[in-house]
């Protein structure tokens, strides 16, 4: 399931096309990440355009967090190498975020959103039915990545919890097995957010 | 109109790309399907990203529904084949869904939704005035395909339903004669829906 | 100003793939069309996708409305031709709509729209000021032309009018000196008819 | 920093496209220019759609705003000179604008709006921190540039002012040390007002 540099390095600037295209990826925001064969990572530098990205812009980064090479990798590598420790079968993970998707992790109070009775909840591994409850958690945005760790770490790896989490006022992290994965779950989440707000609009709407 | 397994196969890839690109095939959700000219069918793989389909993600699935060949069909297969059943005529059957057709049909608690005074009607086969009223019917999810099959197979047919239905919290089904008459009818439907929210927003910003 | 037929029938093809690209040609529907330097006119046939034509999808036809060659020229050229004959100076007529266009057709229960106060009127020819006010005629769908274009005609050419009008629950008609400007007075319009829903809704939501 | 006018009209040409892209260019509007490496400027011609711009429709402009050469530049050089005079730093000006934008600018009646406690905020250049407050300036439209110039200029160049202003029912201007910086100075701030209407949204429809 792990991959070398080179072919990291090839679909992650893939996937920042990929986020662009869907507005996941605005003034530079978002970054990705590929845990290697190796047991390093690959990580997207920072301050790039996610939708132009060259291979160049994937830097190697070593587990303690520091670049292989040179250049900056993001700002926020250190939330990527926790969601690594916490979860040994992950394998790449992807932060990106519609507006929408923003606009609602400020309208939340509450530091969880609970999906019910979706079928794109079987997007989620390990939740077959759409008869379920899945949960994303919902933390305070803070410019010190520990901090955010602290909050989110203790509510991650439940069986009812999403490979995801909202950051308030920030965006949203996602990750998986593999990059496919990480994808899914990422389109998955955006997805069901956009479903709650046209099913809110259709209620007033239609009333 | 039918078609043989390359040509078929080509075209849902094809359909896989246009769909993704309009929002709806998230997270590897949807599943396409074509009657053969030998009775058989060509029938999406499971799991994949419908966006990024190769040809060898098309199987071929005989009337009982059992692969030609080897991988797993789409969990959904059942349903293609009930509509090809009840509908001789069918040669495409088409899953797919906006986040907004699925708000939709979440926030609508009736058994169907009844469009009426659309030009857009006249996409339906059977329909030649916007003075008509068109009926789709809105039926349970479920993860046994023959509970969804049994509560839907009564409503459809006549010639006031389109040939189309929404399962509630889960997506849409469209078929017709051909894969481009089954596409318009998907394509008429998820644009009726949002034409029905933008009307209601319409209507309550301007008042 | 005037075009022959093969140039006339390349630029409708683009028209077609802008308009699907931009979500105003759903399920066939649509129409498009160019005076031709003989007097003859080219416009779309009847039923085909309109962000895949083909050259072979443009026919010719006459000022009589007969179409010169073979095929099914659109069911609503008499509106391309009456257009052509209320305005020697129009030289392209399209006909494509958003849903949300429509959705605003069917809101609004007057017989015009009064846009008033945007830069964007300045895209319609012969404004000069966004300090002004310019109106769009509504006027009731029917599936007889004539019965459209009597209610219409009587609305159109006075100089704080659009060269454009809504069919309520049908679709939108802009025209122009070239397929540039038809083009331009189809954006405009569109535009300023988001910008109408955007601005309520921050109204509301902002309040 | 700066460009010569053969990059810099590539490059321009690429934002025309990119901003049509995102639905930032409707109706030929939307001007864009660059601080050339002698100090003239490259400065996109009136009139034409900037989704299909060709170098040719690129022009040069002397710091008098006369085009040095032949064409009419757009009508509104004189605000890109201003800006570009205010600031020195300044080499790239853009001016476009989404429908949500210009209808966001005309439901707020005030002179200015306050994006506070956003990330998104840093993509504003000296801004470290979400938790921060950045103003954007509103000013009324008028036909005459120099009416526009005079509300804004006393506006702009503080600390917590973004490098951008509204022009109430117009648009939006940016700008940056380089074609980049306005871009994704463009890009924030499209995006903030789309997830300040988001945000609205959700607290109106999950009430």
């Amino acid at each position: 399931m792990t991959m070398g540099f080179d072919d990291a390095a090839r679909a992650l600037v893939e996937i920042g096309r990929r986020f662009d295209a869907r507005g996941w990826a605005p003034a530079t925001s978002g970054n990705y990440s590929v845990r290697l064969d190796d047991g390093s990572f690959a990580v997207t530098r920072s301050g790039r355009h996610k939708g132009r990205l060259q291979p160049e812009d994937i830097l190697r980064v070593g587990a303690d967090g520091i670049v292989i090479g040179t250049g900056r990798s993001s700002a926020e590598t250190a939330l990527h190498l926790s969601l690594y420790g916490l979860f040994p079968g992950a394998h790449a993970v992807l932060h990106g975020h519609s507006a929408r998707t923003v606009g609602f992790s400020r309208a939340v109070t509450a530091s969880e959103w609970r999906f019910t009775g979706h079928e794109m909840l079987k997007a989620f591994p390990g939740i077959g039915t759409h008869d379920a409850e899945v949960r994303l958690p919902i933390v305070d945005n803070s410019q010190d990545m520990s901090v955010i760790d602290d909050a989110v770490a203790p509510s991650l790896g439940a069986a009812d919890v999403a490979p995801a989490y909202l950051i308030r006022g920030h965006g949203l992290y996602a990750w998986g097995a593999d990059l496919d994965e990480a994808e899914r779950v990422m389109e998955a989440t955006e997805w069901l957010i956009e479903c709650e707000l046209a099913e809110a609009a259709f209620r007033k709407g239609l009333a």
